[in-house]
């Protein structure tokens, strides 16, 4: 869903005169460029330096940008372009952090041996006793094989890394779960399911992230099955369980009820078929979807969807459309009807322009921008976690979706990834449902 | 080498009088209890009570320290018997942590989606890139199978995590690397060369630690052999370096040249057999062993070592004498020569009891109290990373042991493992020797 998009931060110098940061800001806008944080370096008598974030999507555009700001005049310019992105991921992202601090001999004695082999053996009498002596429990591993890093596709684990750096760093802030990324170099189902089985122990749970597909349903299937600690797929279940959090959202704001409503998924891919199958095990009337590939229409068929014959057909039948097809403008804003709900989450370029469905009667539409997996998986394996539960269910991912609902503040529609009770909430809504599984 | 040892703290409170403290002191030591840090938790008019550390072999001894203790009378007793160190082990010692704190969204952009894209794509385009934006470079997996946990022998991975946690501790503290467990649930050297190999990608070195020997010997070699990164098994070749130093130490202090001595190596496990690798590494007069079981005895002369045929003919032969048996009092005070020198490192019982040696006519003995791994894996993984070394050499052992013997104090065997200095001086020695390798 997600195409190339680049942050630089520019410093500009302008005179200090009121109204020059407006033509800076429309230099950049008219050239889509997206502005995000501002700092102000320095505020002189004369003139001003700031440092802009913007995000951009080809060098092209970039070059073109700071021309544009350049062409502005009158004492304004570009003195820089610095890349914080590259910065902020120097010598990467994450480490693994002693929680003690050896001062002493004694820390030492007791951390390390001789100390240690009586924690050893308490956990050797009783291997339960592992869950609160070591980190185990609360530790993730974050299983690649490279096939499908972001929009970038199959570009190896290696260059994927800093996405599973990132999505450790958000575990450790969001949920406090020690999470280590575990890089393959195999995508063989068999292989994969093997290496992953025989380095298990050391992990509470598993997260598979940025598999490709088909072999991604083959490989979390048999983990699932075979292992007797959470698993799940991120870029299905995670990406499902905040779609279905936004399609929540969008209905209560228009007063529809999700239940009782058509869905139509457009794109079966990964994504999609999760996000259809995470709308079947909550309940709808009935789930459309629709793709160019035979195997991914079989996929949804066997899972108990129904297949639109087109687009236009589907746009035609259901009340609430999602759509990840990664194909900008591919809803035509004719096919719209008067009520829908429209959620076409392909990033940076949406299958229609929220505005244009909103103009062409859609009662609800949005992009992807704000439907982010952040707000899902740390909360998800937080509570599946601390429940100590061996697998992570519809249920369980259908809570998560609701606790993100609760989360979000009247308007908007889904919660702002920072607030940290959104997380909290999630968690706590997903081991409630776990232990009700469980008994 | 390493029997089992316990470590308690006793909450003992005594009356204020001078003479008090000592009697306890004295009814802790009759009964062998080795004693280590003292806390003062309260001094009052009447009474102190203390908080005190002791060290033992069983749950019995302690409890005649207790009531050795509690008989003192006058109004000694013990309060409480508390496990710090099972206290210190609670939710485990180590979590993989966040370098960088997410305060806005603009952090979240920059560490994660969209900002992220950018930096795989700059390793995708450049792999060697992941070595300055990726944590991988500073990344160790310390790998076990957890059939040879301390002294403990097989008592599997889970319940060896301690262990890997306290290396990972080291690692992170000493010499400030990200260290990875990655608990094994195979010993057969295919699966976990394989398995390795298959997760090889996310890491910058592999520390095999607490492998029983002799599948250690296979899985280590054809590691070193198929991986371009380094690979050291620790019981073997971070308990040799860590020998060598001690062994160079006590020449220097009685005279003796190590090049020009017969050595002799009682004990040929996967630590003996590497200790007299080591020794030959660094040039001896002659290398001689003993042991009891045919295939170690073949694995020394394949190595080129002597076999020597008793234990009393090896000490007549030799002028060094390393001990790594696990058995007490195995050498007789009689076989000792004049100027000899000895170091009986079985833990905490040691072949024989350096004052023993002494007695009988040693240059130099000790035990293995101080003969500690911790003084060279963190220097050595240090210096071998930073070089980008694809293998840890022979001659990166020897000048790791060499800096280990230049880090230590006129007297002293081993410098304090405390001191920063000696990971320092390792690493920078291994480095050297690494990069001087590969030109």
């Amino acid at each position: 869903m997600t195409q190339m998009q680049f942050i630089r931060n520019l410093i500009i110098e302008t005179p200090s005169v009121p109204g020059n940061f407006a033509k800076v800001a429309v230099a950049i806008g008219e050239l889509k460029g997206d502005i995000g944080d501002i700092q102000t370096i320095k505020v002189g008598t004369l003139s001003t330096i700031r440092d802009i974030s913007i995000q951009f999507t080809s060098e092209e555009q970039l070059d073109n940008i700071v021309a544009a700001v350049n062409r502005i005049g009158g004492g304004v310019s570009v003195h820089a372009v610095t890349d914080d992105v590259l910065h902020a991921h120097e010598g990467g992202k994450i480490a693994m952090k002693s929680r003690l601090e050896i001062r002493s001999l004694g820390d030492l004695r007791r951390v390390y041996t001789p100390g240690v082999a009586n924690v050893c053996k308490v956990i050797q009498q009783d291997p339960e006793q592992a869950n609160y002596f070591t980190g185990i429990s609360n530790t993730v591993a974050i299983v690649t094989d490279g096939t499908a890093i972001l929009g970038l596709g199959n570009i190896g684990p290696v260059a994927g890394m800093p996405v599973m750096e990132g999505k450790a760093v958000l575990f450790d802030q969001f949920a406090g779960i020690s999470a280590i990324p575990i890089l393959l170099d195999t995508s063989d189902p068999d292989e994969v399911v093997e290496t992953v089985k025989h380095i298990r122990q050391g992990f509470g749970g598993i997260l598979l992230e940025d598999i490709g597909s088909p072999h991604c349903f083959e490989i979390e299937n048999r983990l699932k099955a075979e292992l007797d600690i959470p698993v799940m797929h991120d870029d299905q279940h995670g990406t499902a369980v905040v779609t279905l959090a936004s399609a929540l959202s969008a209905c209560k704001q228009t007063g529809v009820k999700l239940s009782e409503s058509n869905v139509g998924q457009i794109g079966l891919g990964a994504a999609g078929l999760a996000i259809s199958k995470m709308f079947m095990a909550y309940g709808v009337k009935e789930m459309y979807g629709v793709d160019r590939n035979q195997d991914a229409i079989n996929r949804l068929r066997e899972s108990g969807g129904t297949i639109a014959g087109s687009i236009e057909e589907l746009m035609q039948t259901c009340d609430i459309i999602v759509a990840t097809t990664g194909v900008k403008d591919l809803i035509k804003p004719e096919w719209v009807r008067k009520g829908q709900i429209i959620l076409a989450l392909s990033n940076p370029s949406a299958e229609i322009e929220p505005e244009i469905a909103l103009k062409a009667g859609a009662a609800f539409a949005a992009d992807g921008r704000q439907v982010n997996n952040v707000l899902g998986f740390p909360g998800i394996f937080r509570g599946a976690l601390d429940a100590k539960a061996k697998d992570i269910t519809y249920p369980m991912l259908i809570a998560a979706a609701l606790a993100i609902v609760d989360s979000t503040k009247p308007g908007d529609l889904v919660p702002h990834p920072l607030d940290p009770n959104v997380h909290l909430n999630v968690a706590n809504a997903v081991e409630r449902v776990a232990n009700v599984e469980r008994e």
